[in-house]
């Protein structure tokens, strides 16, 4: 396997996405984020990403160049429009903002609707600690197609929906939850699959509702399982609380036909 | 086994707490609230755990009539000092405060220390969600004995530490979430014992460190586990998160020597 330095993997991602149509800022923020998601060990949410969102530029799922609208606010909460602009820009410039808030009300919040993929969550709670503040970012997947079951159930009903939440620290590293409320993240088994690995037991499910080991059943119509094995139950209702804050709060809605853009929104 | 009806039960929770110091007041809001966990059918935070808070008050650990005093506070944010009043009377004051400065400032936070068990978490979004908002809270352990081990270790060090998430919703009955971060809450351990029931494994570790579905081995030097199994990490940074929040934050710091009263925070 070849090794490629983070500062030239970088630069190969943000080329690659400027040559789909994104803006030197997009492409930056993008590659940065998926070869810091890379250094932090979370792979599933590195550069492997990056064919995908050059696709769904293709198809129209990401708009590079898309405006970026405060829709309603006050001293204390915002709504943002992303026109399903990059996850990671509109998502960078919406904590940036509620980060400023805080500062002078000392708690804010903001939703965001409308864009897509925003890569490693734990990105923006960390911008909140770094400015010496408590971060909570939850995420869904918007019009997405859904990929958990809810707990006893078979068939893909939720996103992995997963929170984070980073805190100041004065340790050499940050500290900082980023977890899916699923078992894990779909990234994960995206990778088993690349790297050709068995899954453990109680991450996913068949189609027939059956526990599985293997990663490619998850894409022939199985599902992830949530956070908890015998009380998924509790990984169900993180989730579910999620989509409210997430989908239901923003106003765009829960669930909807596959096919269509994916959408995060920080709490 | 005898039946008797909420009303009657809380009549005799109520007299009992009286009997042991509390006042009117205090004693209903204890009843009332421990009657409602067994309505919501967590016998784990009901009646069952009025012995206990009369132990507490002859040990000083719950201090009937304690102030409630305001140590600091913003047109946002309020820190409550308790004075290791009932958590039932203590935090139901602050909640109700918070949804007050939310109401002005559409969003609001409140820590509160040395307070006692809260009972059922809970309870206190859902007066956030009776007032059309979105309720979050945590609670932490304090300087109580730990009783989670976290991941892939055999020592408690950790609270069982309950998220509760509660929303407004037109449905018959409220939409929320109310789960300890452990496998299990304490209090199904105990109800586990008083039924002479057997516990599913995953739920304790015995002090050796070994998996075991006797209860009683939790008593003996045991541990819970926390939410997730195989994914407990999960569960053990979810609880580490609320430590933060409410150990942390409050100002009243983590762990502490066994016996001391315990103290829980609404975040």
């Amino acid at each position: 396997m070849p090794i490629v330095q983070a500062e030239r993997l970088t630069r190969i991602g943000a080329a690659l996405l400027k040559a789909a149509g994104a803006s030197d800022e997009e492409a930056d923020a993008v590659a940065v984020g998926c070869v810091n998601a890379n250094l932090a060990g979370h792979d599933s949410h590195g550069v492997i990403a990056i064919p995908t969102y050059i696709d769904r530029i293709k198809a129209g799922h990401i708009v590079p160049g898309a405006p970026w609208t405060i829709v309603q606010e006050s001293p204390t909460t915002t709504v943002i429009d992303g026109h399903w602009g990059f996850g990671f820009h509109v998502n960078a410039k919406a904590m940036a903002l509620t980060v400023e808030k805080a500062r002078t009300a000392n708690v804010a919040a903001c939703t965001v609707f409308r864009q897509s993929h925003v890569g490693r969550l734990a990105a923006y709670p960390l911008m909140a600690a770094k400015a010496g503040m408590i971060g909570i970012a939850t995420a869904d997947s918007g019009r997405s197609p859904k990929h958990v079951a809810p707990f006893g159930g078979r068939e893909a009903r939720l996103g992995t929906n997963p929170i984070s939440i980073a805190v100041p620290s004065d340790l050499e590293a940050p500290f900082y939850l980023d977890m899916a409320t699923s078992a894990v993240a779909a990234g994960k088994i995206a990778l088993a699959i690349s790297r050709n690995e068995e899954i453990p037991k109680g991450w996913t499910v068949d189609s027939d509702g059956r526990h599985t080991t293997d990663p490619k059943a998850y894409r022939k119509g199985g599902a992830l399982l949530p956070l908890g094995g015998s009380e998924g139950y509790k990984g169900s209702g993180l989730a579910a609380m999620v989509e409210v804050l997430c989908g239901l709060l923003t106003g765009l809605g829960f669930e909807a036909p596959a096919g269509l853009p994916s959408q995060a929104g920080p709490c």
